[in-house]
């Protein structure tokens, strides 16, 4: 038997929902089943070790805004916290919904098939729509900006006093990101960064509160145009994945709780399974217009999310992807004033690689190993760092004021870093035939173009300028695409190690911003400069082709993403020759960097305490039974339960319980599961029967009323029951789950996990060999164990 | 409850195991659970319904040469096959396997993991290694095919008498066929057709005897090359599925049964759970060296395989991909003296596809629909056409001689027809420099061109003739890229009406050849002539973009494969730009087709009455519940068992069950289950007790043992219990996985299909609320049901 003992870590000081943590940490390895004790009226089954039960978080408004905060973020990545629930993503198949399913024709399940076809439309349309906002916005202000600054600069240099022209660039940079900063620290922290490790945990089956609502969106939407704007070291693509998953999960509703607007429609899709498969589309839309890569869309939620695979959900998530691009590629056309010209499948365009000119060779392939090799040290570093600020400002930097301040800090010394780059490299480069012909194609290339000419003659440019003065798609276009010798070492080497501290200090900061494209920028510098220096002792002279395949090094060695990174970056770049060089070099970052650190996504997810459950379990936790693994005793209810009862484990906050074992009484067999959620429904409905059974309800409840409730349920505190109500019974039968999935004691954890991965399960009751309870394992028993440096490790738990 | 009867039809004459067909059909929807009756010495539980419990297929070689042919394929497809076995999908977690687990150390399972990787990458290079050996040796030999009868044809075009170069040509043609129908006829019929239809049933987890061994990769592959080079309208790609998933087999179990050689490598691998992964990615190499399409080979083992999704797994699938093409296109660069130029990703190239000069424009988009709705129109007809015949030669060709002339016929068919229509047609086209243009970069060039030549004058060519005197994978490409009025109407229309017929025909013959290629083609042409039609009436030219829309559109309308195809075309094209009109026109041609009749391959796998169980249960199954559906009573061992009752259940041919519960004597309490497979090596090892339990056995069984035996475990007839022996009793503790799957005998069909499908199972014990056996659900209880014209309807049960 593995020499695993649990430990439950209390945090210092109670949390919002009033635990007080009375809990005493239980050895569970005794090998003896303990059985549900009855107490209290011969109904409820009484709580020994609350720690790993699936905790309440529907909890009032004020509280909500509480619990956003980075001050409770515990500080250590070896806490799983309590506070997270499940997601259901196993149908509750009680009598009700049985009923409905029986109800329905062929017909009826033909028109549902239609109707999610037409969600997953609209799904992509929006958030096409929305890239091409953001895009356009994006577009526009930072031209009005740059405009702004370069006047004041060319006024200057003429007069003298260019410290002026500096500071008003600060100035104009700091406002911008103040502003996006203000807005997400103070309405909506949930909204800051890219998003993605939430939605990875949304699909994962954790419920992160409010990560889907509309004013996410909206403040998402805002803070990521402010901090692009605002000269920050951040992309618009990372965002864009959430802002899809939002609409999604909008959408697909038929409804909007923030709004109160209910247009009855999609009623079916209220609930988790439903929820979760739009969602997913919305997050492949959301990478769809992002790279303009619909199949990496697809690969990125099914890499992401899914246990679940099927064929008619993916393709529906495609042609949501395919619709995304589509809606922005069009409508981008429209305002490039190009109609119907498809250029622009997504917010970052690679520009075009002709395989002709750049094919590579089969002697290359070693060189590009080596540089995914640079690529997985790069990106270890750039985590470990990002860790270590990540750490720091959970301790320090944790009220919104303070949050703002840094971000306009960062805003300041990224444009002063940039400003003093540009006018201290005296990387003159005469402007010839060669340079123009690429941003030919570009729209606001007299802007731009001129911009770059900052500081230098006539007739030459200044190419840090042309990296640090403009947004970082198009630098990153530049290095790909620009003929040998635009760039001096020098200036790459220096841009590369600015640009890196930089964006490594920004990533976490409270705005909304993507790591992405600061990650390309970095890896397209280096790899660009790693092929200046390989022409200079060969004859090969394409650095282009080794600043791409930098990007991608850098972008593997920092998100750790396989399979959907390497088909973004195909589609990416419009051309499936590379592939194999692109494949081999993310393999390679991946490999190096995690034998040093994990993943960026990882690490944020687990300084979260998010309770995440990866592929598999732990490779050597076969010592692990469910009797080992499982919370013991549990609460139970009987399929007749009194009122008074039940209202009573609903508002135990020490325990705050989320699913019920129903019991017949007597031998206490298993007969169905309830869930927290469906009992709140029954009670707001008294849905009472009288103990002598003449009152009955008057209104049959039926699954509309659970379906209005989902997803904000109400607290119990909210549901006034009268102590008359309190001695009567209700009635579970037509409730509960009556079949939900069983272990036997003895299984192994891989086996539990498995079951429990495979079904997006929540509650997974454990037996004994005569069917009555023994236990329950939920996500946080599972997600648990980690392999640690020292073999299978056990993570505490945690109320924060 | 639903109104369905249950039937058992039984073919008329005995199957080769021997069953009499004494069951007799039971109706189960009484609502009373029955328990296992036990019998005879209180150990055996009889077996009251046999249909539904997975039926023994491990037959002696004279049986299995009969198994193969046609004529045992019932000729319904409103049956279900009992002789299909199941794979073990999920592992069989006893105490062996439990050990083994716990023994392994962390660097044990990373040097598996490791050995995983080093098994992929193989797999990848012996994939690619054949489909470059088929390519160069059908390349080869027809290159002498076509350069005998060309100059006879020229001799004789002087002379006269031009009906003999037709009779060399025809004979030649049919000699080629012939030896490729008798290897497959007389050798392997499985290896017959494209292959891709059973390497899906092996990833749904149906066992088809004999599909992944060694001698079915050479008749395989020598057969495929056969058929290409006697000119029938057959493709080498889909064969090339099939083959990965050999080689992928035979390489990942470090042995080969036939060739009797161990290596002692891989020996964890040794189980279905880890072949089908490897099985997996042998397929997706498959698809990537056919199709130079490494990411369309991982989605489609993913869409046809894939309950199960795995971050690493994939990753290593798709791995195994890259090196596939990777090599193919190395060897190939070899090959064509240009070693290094890495311009052969796949033995079918649709050229180059410059999205420049061939980008679509919105207003396209509804012809591109309308293309794809013809496409999905002309597949069904494909489709139906096909099963007619198909039905036909279920009835009429089953004997190996009729089926080698019916090839044969084929063969000099196609010939005749072909060379009929290359001398009666007038179109010969002025050969200027826009044809030379594109072939200049093919290897055969002259050859080829000369052969176009064919019945004009010098300075013409007999458009005819580049079409059809030609290998299929060169006519396709000359379709895409021609310049326009290189083809005129007539030719394309008579091409296509003659073309789709004979490739209709030819699918299905005991010859192995896919049908990509030939439906690529006829859409092509049918495409082509729509833009040339387009062309008259409009300003659009371009007719090569047309002809890929509706290569498209006809493979689509034939194979309804969704985002796979959609990806495979995309890299096939090398052009992301495409993406969307060509998932536009598969989703137009799949539901148009989906209106008429099922895809090819599921017609062919209904054919062969496979259980095969689709992605989801029928949408109006929710009124049956796992009482209904499952198999009782259940025959069920007791935990020490006498050897003779053992032997007794596994002799008894008329039920031949594969999985047996384990009960503890008396309550006949569920504690395990085990195999067939695992009874038989106890047997064999003689892993006796006797009752005085004084004589144990000398040697403790391994995991070992179970695998050396994998997979062709002996019958029970081969294996000899003296008198005495069957006195003694077997404990089975240690071998039976304790922790089966269970549901209750309420769960909704949908739930079971759910566990069932997700986890890959193949017994699923139904048991009551105190946990003793009321049923099993298989395969086939699960595959019976599907949703037909009039709603739910259910499959027979036959032995054939």
């Amino acid at each position: 038997m593995a020499n695993i003992t649990k430990k439950v870590s209390w945090s210092s000081r109670a949390d919002e929902s009033g635990a007080t943590g009375e809990g005493t940490p239980l050895l569970n390895g005794s090998g003896q089943p303990r059985y549900c004790r009855q107490l209290s009226g011969g109904s409820i089954f009484q709580v020994g070790r609350l720690s790993t039960v699936d905790l309440e978080e529907e909890i009032s408004a004020e509280e909500d805004s509480l619990r956003g905060r980075l001050k409770e973020i515990p500080h250590n990545e070896k806490l799983l916290s309590l506070k997270f629930e499940s997601l259901d993503y196993d149908n509750i198949e009680n009598q009700l919904f049985l009923e409905e399913e029986r109800r329905m024709s062929y017909m009826g399940f033909r028109c549902l098939e239609i109707s999610r076809w037409v969600v997953c439309g609209l799904i992509g349309f929006l958030t096409g729509l929305i890239a091409c906002f953001i895009d356009i916005v994006v577009e526009e202000l930072a031209g009005i900006k740059y405009r702004v600054v370069k006047e004041n600069i060319e006024k200057f240099t003429e007069v003298g006093g260019l410290s002026i022209s500096l500071i008003l660039w600060v100035v104009l940079n700091s406002i911008f990101v103040m502003v996006g900063a203000i807005i997400v620290a103070c309405f909506e922290p949930i909204a800051a960064g890219s998003g993605i490790p939430q939605i990875k945990c949304y699909l994962n089956g954790v419920k992160i509160p409010r990560v889907v609502r509309l004013k996410t969106l909206v403040v998402k939407v805002a803070g990521v145009i402010c901090s692009v704007v605002g000269g920050l070291a951040v992309g618009k693509e990372g965002p864009m994945i959430h802002s899809g998953a939002v609409v999604a999960a909008g959408v697909s509703q038929g409804r909007s709780t923030s709004l109160k607007k209910d247009f009855k429609m999609f009623e079916y899709f209220r609930r988790d399974t439903e929820k979760r498969d739009f969602v997913s589309a919305g997050a492949a839309a959301g990478v769809s217009a992002a790279f303009g890569a619909p199949v990496g869309g697809v690969l990125f939620s099914l890499e992401e999310g899914a246990s679940f695979w099927n064929q008619m959900l993916t393709w529906r998530i495609f042609f949501a992807s395919m619709i995304s691009t589509f809606t922005l590629n069009f409508f981008l056309s429209i305002y490039h004033k190009n109609a119907g010209d498809l250029s622009n499948p997504g917010l970052i365009n690679f520009g075009r690689f002709e395989s002709d000119s750049v094919a590579y060779n089969l002697y290359e392939i070693p060189l590009f190993i080596i540089m995914g090799a640079i690529g997985g040290l790069l990106g270890a570093l750039f985590n470990k760092l990002n860790y270590w600020l990540t750490i720091f400002r959970i301790s320090y930097v944790h009220r919104p004021g303070l949050q703002v301040m840094e971000a306009m800090l960062v805003a300041a010394v990224t444009a002063t870093v940039s400003f003093t780059m540009i006018y201290f490299s005296d990387d003159c480069q005469p402007l010839g035939p060669d340079h123009t012909e690429e941003i030919k194609c570009n729209c606001t290339v007299t802007f731009c173009f001129s911009l770059s000419q900052l500081f230098c003659a006539d007739g030459e440019y200044n190419s840090m300028a042309t990296t640090f003065f403009n947004t970082p798609e198009r630098s990153v276009r530049s290095l790909f695409h620009n003929q040998p010798g635009t760039y001096n070492p020098l200036t790459l080497g220096l841009f590369t190690v600015t640009y890196f501290f930089l964006a490594c200090w920004t990533y976490g900061l409270t705005v909304s911003a993507g790591v992405f494209i600061p990650s390309l920028l970095i890896g397209a510098a280096w790899g660009r400069l790693f092929g200046i220096l390989l022409a200079s002792i060969t004859i090969w002279t394409d650095s282009g082709k080794y600043a791409l395949i930098g990007a991608a090094a850098q972008l593997g060695g920092i998100v750790r993403m396989t399979l959907s990174l390497t088909v973004i970056m195909v589609e990416a770049t419009g051309n499936v020759t590379y592939g194999l060089p692109i494949m081999l070099v993310l393999m390679t970052a991946k490999i190096v960097g995690d034998y040093f650190v994990e993943g960026l996504y990882d690490i944020h997810i687990k300084l979260q305490s998010v309770p995440f459950l990866h592929w598999d379990a732990p490779a050597t936790s076969h010592w692990l039974t469910a009797r080992e693994v499982m919370s013991s005793p549990v609460t139970c209810l009987n399929r007749i339960e009194k009122v008074g009862t039940i209202v009573d484990i609903l508002s135990n906050t020490s325990t705050n319980h989320n699913g019920f074992p129903v019991v017949i009484q007597g031998p206490s067999k298993l007969c169905g599961l309830i869930l927290r959620s469906q009992l709140i429904v029954l009670l707001k409905h008294k849905v009472f029967v009288e103990l002598a059974r003449s009152r009955l309800t008057l209104r049959k409840l039926q699954l509309k009323d659970f379906r209005d409730a989902y997803p904000r349920f109400p607290p119990i505190q909210s549901i006034h029951v009268s102590q008359d109500e309190r001695e009567c019974m209700m009635d579970l039968t037509e409730f509960m789950n009556a079949t939900p999935y069983t272990v036997p004691q003895d299984t192994s954890l891989p086996r539990v996990f498995k079951l429990f991965r495979a079904l997006g399960l929540r509650h997974l009751v454990v037996v004994d060999d005569e069917n009555r309870v023994v236990g329950l394992v939920t996500r946080k028993d599972l997600a648990r164990y980690h392999l640690g440096k020292h073999g299978l490790e056990e993570l505490q738990l945690a109320q924060t």
